[in-house]
């Protein structure tokens, strides 16, 4: 059983990376302190851990670094492979996208000092517009063959012309990309809990899309994944503990749209609770700290949600968790991969 | 361009990474204790910076955690290849032989209640007896063809057969080895000095002979590499900041014999300077500081050495440079990975 790579996306790729990660790290020591001036500082949530209090201050919004560094490394690197491809296109609708969204939010947050931005209902509409028009477009372009479709790979069944795809007719495929990146962002958002883990995790998840873009044809797909690990990599410098930036929600909504549109565009919708499953862990225990809260009327079945704060009342420091919660990542990454790749 | 893998070689690593990170990860919670009670906690240098003081009493010598995990899970994994190959063997050799004289040296540590081990002779006597032998077998075994021979790879020019290679004759190749092994060996023990720097960094390069033993048809050196990952990844939950416990020179050791008998068994020598950059700063900047010392008969080069205590004082955290040497590591071995790979 062989496998064979594209080497000029991997090249392609690894120097969209290096640039982003230059941009990233260019930037940094000139954004932060402007951050800081800006007043641009972290209002910490009033009912996370006491320990977390001392983080007041640190300046969020890092993610505009990043997402400028995404955007730019990545139409550089399309001049490598030829021109921006659709699907790049596509991705980076939904991470600026997103980011914008984020920025938006972020922002009212500061100006009306406290920890609430946009109305949630105002969030999700923006949302539901941004995806709608995302999953028409990749719609029209047909996933994978060239006609109009909305296909999915059955997971652990390969990639190749054996693999099982399910081909969803328009009014199912619509409905179910917009679940899936709006779960997926909101995993992604609650991820970004404790310093360093929501960037950790998120350049392992694009690892794994870098390696399935140059094994599935797809370089466009490659350039921006090697984009987003490298912008994350140069704000890991600054944002591994103790953070002295945040990203903020233009930073995590970003990177969950950069996720979710990255599968869906790759059809690998269905391995994201296998790749994210971090993200899914952390939506799905806000949603059972909710749901038991209401039902026994006060008790919890979490120490405290989302689930990070969980390990870290049981003892655990914040650099442990984030460590455990990447090191899982790289593995169940690597099961994905391989089951992608298999023949 | 296209690049091709060998995806039973992928598989068979995976699964042994799997294997050495559940040992590690069942070893530990026994282990760690019980190197506890037996006071094997570490001695701290008194020469080291002021902050290193609190780490006093932390167990070391968890080293024997992964290097269990390692040896058993590759010969696991070789079952899965077929049966040990003998570029596996080779590099079992060094990393278990290097190990054992980490281990004399962290006893004798302890049980003379002081930071010196080993004599640096009788430590020199046996690393090189033990490298002389392996030299020697992987000369006899032939590098790269078959027939007995000391080939290099000239680094980027490829591996396939347009690449440029040096032989080298017998009484050259074997002094050559001798020198990339205990260069490697004393880097990678400096690289030692922060908690989870040496097991993150080499948990890189590892990943780097991983994919080069796919690509270059040498399944034995991924299988290896891949239980070195899983080992470092299981004993990075306990070794990250805060350390609960070190690996000490058992574990420093066994890995930088591994580090330079997967680059000699794979003639990728030339390389160690670019993945194992951070080795060869760290040696390096020892070497610089005790020159200039004597030269200028008491001024110092770096505020201290190795060089990553000289960034800790210039006011970064601990976790900061882990970080950072991480980062390097990985830019610098995908840089390497594709000047491998490229044909």
């Amino acid at each position: 059983m062989k496998l064979t790579l594209d080497m000029t996306g991997l090249e392609a790729a690894f120097l969209t990376l290096l640039t982003a990660f230059i941009i990233t790290v260019l930037l940094a020591p000139r954004f932060i302190p402007m951050l800081h001036r800006l007043k641009f500082g972290q209002e910490v949530r009033d009912d996370g851990p006491q320990s977390h209090l001392k983080k007041q201050g640190t300046p969020t919004m890092g993610g505009i670094m990043f997402l400028i560094a995404i955007i730019a490394a990545s139409l550089i690197g399309a001049l490598r492979i030829g021109k921006p491809t659709p699907e790049m296109l596509q991705i980076l609708l939904m991470t600026a996208g997103f980011g914008l969204i984020g920025f938006a939010d972020d922002y009212l947050k500061i100006k009306r000092h406290k920890s609430d931005g946009l109305s949630p209902r105002q969030k999700l509409i923006l949302q539901l517009v941004l995806t709608f028009v995302f999953a028409l477009w990749v719609w029209m372009h047909g996933e994978a063959g060239g006609q109009p479709g909305g296909r999915i790979l059955v997971p652990f069944t390969g990639s190749s012309e054996n693999a099982l795809y399910i081909d969803l007719p328009v009014w199912i495929y619509i409905p179910f990309v917009i679940f899936v990146v709006l779960g997926t962002d909101n995993g992604v958002n609650f991820t970004d809990g404790l310093d360093g883990l929501c960037s950790s995790v998120t350049c392992v998840t694009a690892a794994f899309f870098l390696i399935l873009g140059l094994a599935g044809t797809e370089p466009g797909i490659s350039v921006v994944s090697g984009a987003v690990i490298g912008g994350l990599m140069g704000f890991l410098l600054f944002n591994v503990y103790p953070a002295k930036v945040f990203m903020g929600d233009t930073g995590s909504l970003a990177l969950g749209g950069f996720v979710a549109a990255a599968a869906v565009v790759s059809g690998t919708e269905l391995y994201i609770p296998v790749v994210g499953f971090i993200y899914m862990i952390e939506v799905i225990s806000v949603m059972i700290q909710v749901g038991y809260f209401k039902a026994t009327h006060g008790k919890r079945f979490f120490k405290m949600a989302p689930i990070h704060h969980h390990f870290e009342l049981l003892g655990n420091s914040e650099t442990r968790i984030v460590a455990a919660f990447t090191i899982a990542t790289i593995l169940l990454s690597s099961a994905a991969l391989i089951g992608v790749l298999h023949h």
